[in-house]
């Protein structure tokens, strides 16, 4: 067990990017991790899966109140990530997003080198995992062949799609986000095929008023069934097979398909970069939260450690003494100086804030 | 070394206050420790050295920013703990502020009786120890006659003094502080005399020339050195020895004695407890914040562990943990849910919040 040794790039068409720190999900804890590393003079550069910082908060409770971030009595999921961006905003982390790190291996030199999904490469002495739990990926249907057509013919966000493209676009899923799909693509104009299990969706009274109201003016057609097949035709999709509970089979003739299944959070290739891992999670020693892996560092719900309990609050702590066990790793002829930001003028200046000197 | 075991509550003139928990500083850790427990369905009582609920934050800065505590990009002490003290108000701790634990030990029973310097005791199944830097004490004048004068001539606060009494009031100190009371004493008709070493106060602009003012019209008089004696008659202090640089003596005659030192923190009886320390602090196992005693938990400034740093945030994490370990010790027949305020119904309800119910 252990991290691949490498000697070259030679798998990456572009040089990579040589950082200080590679910080691993942009969720809350990854971002709070840039603020302590920011505050410690060691830039960072951050990957996250989702499209957009934020988390877990902003992918499961965007809009729902938070009751135990300390000091603060109430927040939303959408507020805690615009409040972190703020705070991490005079440290201009780089932020690499949609893509997952595929590859973590040792170079020669004792950097850490890192490849992404996108076709980015990293070069950093201190990898900071903040992967909560995992990548969250959208939801896939059961159809091995669809693969090949994803970001071509096959979308996951309403956002991917072109809709100045013509045709008939399918929208799988019976959930608010699939219902709400349905509308913006109707009001853009296009066809659309809503399928779902059953005639039932679970979605706000306002999005089923207008969707029965699109259903009567038949400007939205929904099949109850799963699409169990698709229909290619010279490497291009033209349709999907939907099988009903009566185990009848149709056969409807789509140009795109847009998956709204939901999300759900895959631990992906972590698993394979060489770490030790415990039930899935990283174990780490709690006075350096560094990992078996010198550099390595694992914080917030991806961790375990004596005690270990899944709350943000945690994951803040563990950001501290990561950057300062990251501080002293990476400066090991330097002590490293504890500051406060109520009174460090070096800190201020950081933080670009005039602070109170004296 | 350990706690001392008693079996009875006889030196108490009033019968103990009986609680699950005792929370041992009214700092932002300590706050941030009675939510958690509040959470878990904890009751707490809380004790504090200063006559008001802050700790560090509010003793010593403020009105100074803080740019460090997470999705706070900047607060001052005063906006913490007022948070703070919103966030745990649907718990209603019992607040027992401007007094110290004096003693600790362990009844028969196994639970916790901590006695305070006011007379109040405490019957506690847990006690945690959240008490910074130690408690917050005046700074005194090195003369032990002066301490049997204490709350009868001798003050430490200006709210201490009974303004309506008449007769002249000695102010010893050169700060803001020393120099905003003399101020204070002089507007409600008071003979003020302010005692420092040079005739050099380290004031705001306005407060020196008021003072300047007073001193004028022979309103306040100002006495340069440092008292060194005290002249007592039956019991009561009648004036103050001043030494001046030059080791002249000068008799000064003064009904009250303000004392505006400053403050700073003393361990104080914590000490005399009985506990583990290490180099002045309580050394706990990071995996529930737990000393060597059964019961008793450790958390913020006051606790050492490998690789603590003294941060707020810490603490906060801290909390989490101990509170947790807590709810195991208190009810070892029931497994410790864990429970989110963002999607807990019970959660909800303790927090006297509408929540997001299905």
């Amino acid at each position: 067990m252990g991290l691949q040794q490498v000697s070259g790039f030679h798998d990456h068409g572009t040089s990579p990017i040589e950082t200080d720190a590679l910080v691993i999900g942009a969720g809350p804890v990854g971002l709070y991790q840039v603020f302590q590393l920011g505050l410690l003079e060691i830039g960072a550069q951050v990957v996250d899966s989702l499209p957009y910082p934020g988390g877990q908060p902003i992918e499961l409770y965007p809009d729902k109140p938070i009751y135990d971030l300390p000091a603060i009595p109430v927040c939303t999921g959408r507020e805690l990530t615009e409040s972190l961006l703020r705070q991490v905003q005079p440290f201009r982390p780089g932020m690499h997003l949609g893509q997952t790190i595929t590859s973590l291996s040792r170079h020669d030199d004792g950097r850490l080198l890192a490849s992404t999904s996108q076709g980015k490469a990293f070069l950093a002495r201190a990898v900071f995992i903040a992967a909560g739990v995992g990548a969250f990926e959208p939801k896939r249907l059961a159809i091995p062949a669809l693969a090949a057509l994803e970001q071509r013919q096959v979308f996951f966000r309403t956002s991917e799609l072109d809709l100045t493209c013509p045709g008939t676009i399918a929208v799988a899923g019976g959930t608010e986000d699939a219902v709400e799909a349905v509308l913006t693509l109707s009001d853009a104009g296009h066809d659309v095929v809503l399928i779902h299990r059953k005639d039932a969706f679970d979605a706000r009274q306002d999005q089923l008023d207008r969707l029965h109201a699109l259903r009567q003016a038949q400007r939205v057609r929904v099949e109850i069934g799963q699409p169990t097949g698709v229909d290619i035709q010279n490497g291009e999709m033209r349709g999907l097979e939907i099988s009903a509970a009566d185990n009848s089979i149709r056969h409807i003739a789509i140009d795109r398909l847009l998956i709204r299944l939901g999300i759900s959070p895959r631990l992906g290739p972590l698993a394979t970069w060489g770490l030790a891992l415990e039930r899935k999670h990283v174990p780490v020693d709690t006075a350096s939260f560094g990992t078996t892996e010198p550099g390595i560092y694992a914080v917030g719900d991806i961790n375990t450690y004596p005690g270990k309990r899944k709350f943000i609050i945690c994951g803040f702590h563990e950001c501290v003494l990561a950057a300062y066990a990251a501080a002293a790793y990476l400066r090991p002829d330097q002590k490293v100086l504890m500051q406060y930001t109520t009174t460090s003028p070096r800190l201020h200046e950081l933080l670009g804030v005039g602070g109170s000197l004296p």
